[in-house]
């Protein structure tokens, strides 16, 4: 790019939630004029892939409220403050399937959407993960169901649509086919 | 999934922007109690891979409010009401890039976030594109530039983290590898 010009006249946040704040920025830029931007400003989030030793995949069946559907999705959350990627990543793995491991990699990161947030999704995946507990079901509003996958069933589910999370599908992207070298 | 039990009690839109409404909605589960969820309701998205006769792809440097910085991205935007997908996508890059075809497939679609939006982004292909134009400017917010990258550099790039946007990346993901034998 050759200009980056805007600058930024005011910031406020218009409005909270637990999740993300709604920011609205008013900027200009010389030849642009003066604009609002709105953008949600929110942590950076994690996903992580689950292999069991037997190449399956720990997965998360959970309903969602912006489709008002369930997903089927690998376990991932928010980083919470000043904790490492990689430690949300094995937290909300133990948290949501109830499998863990010390053998964690990160595999990619993505900006979900950077036309209007500004954090980043790291993905990583476990290998050689075993199950240690129960999910944790103490978060009220959240209704999951683990199950497992073949690791080689995914590829067909994300051509078919049975998977259709976005960052989901750039995390397994990473690990089959981007940063397969790596695995 | 065994239950779909929520219901809702009452919504309200809590904040509009020009590219999506924040929706508040107060919903009740018979095991978990009332919560409030909140939901960014926008229009279906679309980004397209417009392909030259030569296998280069026509990519748009962009600056991003979000991350404040530019990306490297495949045209795209919002479905306009009552539009369809495939005319969007079209219509989307001749706007932003200039180049045009007849020649459009659809190679896949995700939930960009279904945590938090109900919408989808489709994602499309052109074959055999040809410069019918300028890029409109007209949006005076938008600063862009077109670029072409050989097909045969992207997965490097994604790799490497030189392209981060999520839709961008399944958009490729779809095209090259889960639905590659469509093409």
């Amino acid at each position: 790019m050759k200009s980056r010009k805007w600058t930024t006249i005011e910031s406020s946040r218009v409005y909270s939630t637990r999740i993300f704040d709604l920011m609205r920025h008013h900027r200009e830029h010389p030849h642009r004029g003066k604009h609002h931007f709105f953008v949600l400003s929110a942590p950076n989030w994690v996903n992580i892939i689950p292999l069991t030793p037997s190449q399956e995949v720990v997965m998360v069946h959970q309903f969602r409220h912006g489709i008002e559907d369930s997903t089927l999705e690998v376990p991932g959350g928010m980083v919470d403050p000043g904790e490492e990627p990689i430690v949300a990543a094995r937290r909300e793995m133990i948290e949501e399937s109830g499998f863990d491991s010390d053998d964690i990699v990160e595999i990619g990161k993505v900006h979900p959407n950077p036309a209007i947030q500004g954090n980043y999704c790291f993905s990583f995946v476990a290998r050689n993960v075993r199950l240690i507990g129960k999910p944790d079901q103490s978060d009220g509003a959240e209704e999951t169901e683990v199950v497992t996958v073949p690791l080689a069933d995914i590829r067909k589910m994300i051509a078919t649509g049975e998977i259709t999370h976005a960052l989901t599908i750039t995390g397994f992207s990473f690990l089959q086919f981007y940063n397969s070298a790596l695995f």
